[in-house]
């Protein structure tokens, strides 16, 4: 194993660990409503987000007990955005992580109301730490910026729009994949810059860039893994006419694509003065990664 | 027009205004979204929370200004919750307010989107009034705490769990009652207490008391209503074997509750050395309602 694999598996026991303890202290009634949070909760996602809090924190000195309950955050909101993203009249995908999708299990209206329990109860918690301690304002402003109209929901509405789009076009699939999935990443990567780490433009930097990578190789993976390494069902994208950077810039010039946003988000990190091991590590798996 | 009527068209020019510019200042992609949101929030309603919130900071002497975001956020996390509801796979009720609902409009995936976007503004909102004033913090926990898994949202998921049960029961009746209205009236009731009005506990009372009331005539409209006076399908509560009052308690036994719910609201007001007139007559108000 190395270094950047078992501090992964480190950081991703910490964050498995708060999300356990968030779903053992849920006693929301019905139980189906506790049930189908803790079902996506605990679906085997990547934790990448909150990963990233963490390993932000570690870099610029910041306690990880002071970003912990953010981290949660940012997954609850993930995961809702997940749960809400497969319903039927959005992606209706009924594969998610390899498992059923919530709504495949729960049915939509319960899955709706799991997505939109995991929000609140994100915001809950968000709105708790900045009663304990008030620097986390700004990074809860900012994650709140992310998970919006002005970001991630602002990028679902346009993915929803261009679904079935025969005019495709760069900046289009540009404002998708830098809201839909690059604002959260990035949020979560300058949450502890905002929590008095600093480093906050080279952060966003990073994030904006990883984020792209992250979609980037999302896409290829839909055209070129399997249901067993990817935890949905392949080729999903193309057979709904989905507008994607494979789509459009085909399946080749996707992959140097990859090169370039690799690097980009390398030289991102040169500002930083301080270890970045993690993030240049973390850039590098992305751009490699099979599932 | 009544003293009243003068009142209540007073705090509903300013809710509306507040709407109003909320709605002027939005200017996310894409225009589906911005519309989706828009049409739903000017679509007449009767801003019964906002208006509760803006009549209980007078009567405690707190500025309406320092309230006015507060109610503007708990009236974007009202319309979020209608457009939910209204959904396929909820209510499935193509008509809100004597209107086609937000999915009949622009299809379910962007009313989902509407209805997410509505709710992280909400809190966006109430991050950025605890960012200017702190004493906003304790009020914006307990409005998340109204609308989420342990409120609103928990209430719903009652609703939606025995919709068609044939074990009709009055604990589950008034679980969703409280949960589903209540809890997000009862915080519009306490916000300018929690902002240092006082008053907490009698007027959580009196939210209490007056979301059932508020529940207990909608159900009676749905039997009795015309689709002109209530806005929307009547008869449908009892048509998709929907577990109600009336259909618990039979309707003159609903109608008797009302009276006696009323003299409840009362009474909670009793314990407060204000002028408690606006919310006398408001109780008065919502058990003669007609739409």
């Amino acid at each position: 194993m190395t270094q950047f694999q078992k501090a992964l598996k480190k950081y991703r026991e910490t964050v498995d660990a708060k999300v356990d303890d968030f779903c053992a202290k849920l006693d929301c009634r019905p139980r189906v409503l506790r049930e189908g949070m803790i079902y996506s909760l605990k679906s085997g996602g990547k934790r990448v987000r909150p990963i990233m809090v963490l390993a932000c924190a570690d870099m610029l000195g910041v306690e990880q007990e002071r970003v912990l309950d953010l981290a949660l955050a940012i997954e609850l909101i993930h995961t809702y955005s997940l749960i809400h993203d497969d319903l039927p009249e959005m992606d209706n995908d009924d594969f998610r992580r390899g498992r059923p999708s919530n709504h495949a299990v729960f049915g939509p209206g319960n899955a709706l109301l799991a997505g939109d329990g995991l929000l609140n109860s994100a915001y809950g918690i968000m709105l708790k730490v900045c009663n304990e301690d008030q620097t986390a304002l700004a990074a809860a402003n900012w994650i709140c910026e992310a998970a919006g109209i002005y970001g991630m929901i602002g990028g679902q509405s346009a993915d929803l729009l261009h679904e079935n789009d025969s005019c495709r076009d760069e900046q289009i699939l540009d404002f998708i994949y830098s809201n839909k999935t690059g604002k959260l990443i990035t949020a979560a990567c300058v949450t502890p810059c905002l929590m008095g780490g600093g480093y906050f433009l080279e952060m966003n930097t990073y994030g904006e860039r990883l984020g792209k990578l992250f979609q980037l190789t999302d896409d290829i993976l839909d055209v070129e893994g399997s249901r067993e390494e990817i935890g949905k069902t392949p080729g999903k994208d193309a057979k709904e006419g989905k507008y994607t950077a494979v789509s459009l810039y085909g399946l080749d010039n996707s992959k140097k694509k990859v090169l370039s946003l690799q690097q980009d988000c390398l030289d991102a990190l040169e500002g930083i003065d301080r270890d970045t091991w993690f993030f240049r590590e973390l850039a590098n798996y992305i751009a490699g990664r099979t599932n």
